[in-house]
């Protein structure tokens, strides 16, 4: 029998249908190999000069592990003016932003989740300096991180990397996001995530892994099958305030993530993205309660399902795979150390 | 040069992003032959056991052109009671509702841009039947029809045909369309999509074409390239109520938007979308404005983009096609009567 849930942060319906139940090994499709690049990979060792100039390296030099380049193909600009025009019923903004890409290591099939966790947590330390250091740029609004894994998951080259992209404006999901937990925090005075997280962690069948920083959980009402969050234990509204300690027991939680899903799902290709406070973070009016209010967190969606036209235009998502299912099978999963 | 446009209906930010721009050609990925249905397809004459017992064919009898039969794998459920749940932070609904098929044609090679306008009309009056038959359902809310053409956009027969999906709850998108429209209308005492219309027919630049009844458009902050709505003229808050000969002008813009869009863009999967006001129809509240606020269209997403993890994600879309561009294509393609 199928249920409507609600979710209380999103504040939208998904449709939790089973009917056409499928175990994780239907899921399992098997991936095309990636093709090989044509000519050389530019995230390498040597190959700087393929790509625009670079913003930064870590170390510095020829040795670098982690690397920051512009997006060959921007979304944004930053040379752009912030101009703003309205005509009528329309408005425009120019593109004004930076769309940038953090080569994760200059190894090109180390995927993330076979790095140590000081490797992921070098290349989360860069993604917090991005952050901070585009948090100052007055015209920014917002830093949008994520990660794309694979083709169907819109990467467009196999050797690991994540994007960012600064823009202008608040995206729509953290609107919503910001809309239900000030709501929430003025009515009760409390976080919603906080009390989700501890309202979880007692039913336990969503809950995928924890350690003393960070919890994997399912979410109640998952728009995707195995759509899994992760968040902090701890109250943070801004991920660019995370301390390294912090960032390690970070690194080590979204590593036996990946692991996990890579070995339910069978290496799916899935997008990671960042959940956290709009900038600039320094000029809240003394009304604004986001500091109290927001909980940064991970989104971790394996892209195994066809997302329908029909999810776009109704808006709003068929699961065919239950949140408690999806957790039941990525905690019992066994993986290597 | 980038820049982001605001939807004054959807009310959300789209970046529309000239960059990587594809010409018409380069979007014409080769489709896969659809595969041959496993057995004979169960949507032909001579095939009716293969479905769930019908819920009306018209005409009756052997000889039906147009059949309407359950999902054999339902979202939702008729014979749900309709029960509510909350616990904590959560809260859930029992999946009531209908989920049905609508058959176009017993004919199984013959697309929709293929068939007359009359016969598209026929197709037409039997969704407005469905919908006028389920709005008397006091449980329901909505009802979402919809129709997927290709393997690309979740149509997993060939055969041509339509969806409907009846719910207890309304989706995100009418709610969003119905908040600005409400909004809309109490400030200025207008419909917000009458006055696009009237803006848009006198820019030109963005209309793909229109007949005596209808408008084709390409929305100003389109989220997907090629995006287009078709917008009655005149006001109607409701496609249920829809008479006879304006279904026939329906019927005929449709199909001309069809055959250009197969034309331009080489037959690519797509969702056609129906956005209508939500039941019960008759029990409005006095102060409800949605007779007067709401303006009843189709949205059609050529499934041409991958539409990456990103955009789900954040909630807004990147779009590198601009709507005046794809407008232009789709008006100025030569189309056969």
């Amino acid at each position: 029998m199928s249920e409507l849930r609600f979710d209380p942060i999103r504040r939208r319906w998904t449709i939790i249908a089973t009917e056409r139940r499928l175990r994780p090994h239907e899921f399992a499709v098997p991936r095309p190999a990636e093709e090989a690049d044509v000519g050389a990979c530019p995230f390498e060792h040597g190959s700087e000069p393929a790509t625009p100039p670079q913003i930064a390296s870590f170390p510095e030099g020829a040795d670098w592990q982690v690397r920051v380049v512009p997006n060959k193909y921007p979304a944004v600009n930053h040379d752009a003016p912030l101009a703003s025009e309205s005509s009528g019923l329309f408005r425009r903004l120019s593109g004004v932003g930076s769309h940038e890409v953090i080569v994760e290591t200059p190894q090109h099939a180390r995927a993330m989740a076979d790095m140590t966790p000081d490797e992921i947590a070098r290349v989360m330390r860069v993604w917090r300096g991005r952050l901070l250091d585009l948090g100052n740029d007055s015209r920014i609004r917002y830093v949008l991180l994520f990660k794309n894994h694979g083709r169907e998951a819109g990467a467009s080259l196999a050797h690991p990397h994540s994007q960012l992209l600064a823009t202008s404006v608040v995206p729509e999901f953290v609107k919503d996001e910001l809309a239900s937990a000030r709501a929430y925090y003025r009515r009760t005075k409390r976080c919603i995530f906080c009390d989700l997280l501890e309202q979880e962690l007692v039913r336990e069948e969503r809950i995928v892994l924890d350690n003393d920083g960070f919890v994997a959980l399912s979410p109640w009402a998952a728009l995707f099958p195995f759509e899994t969050w992760l968040l902090p234990r701890a109250h943070g509204y801004d991920f660019a305030l995370t301390p390294d300690s912090v960032l390690l027991q970070l690194a080590a939680a979204l590593r036996e993530l990946l692991r996990r899903v890579r070995a339910v799902l069978a290496d799916p290709a899935f997008n990671l993205i960042l959940h956290t406070a709009p900038v600039p973070r320094r000029s809240h009016h003394p009304s604004d309660v986001t500091a109290h209010a927001y909980h940064w967190h991970f989104e971790l969606i394996p892209r195994i399902s066809h997302i329908a036209g029909f999810e776009w235009g109704s808006g709003y998502a068929i699961n065919h795979t239950t949140p408690e299912e999806a957790a039941r099978y990525l905690r019992n999963v066994p993986t290597l150390p």
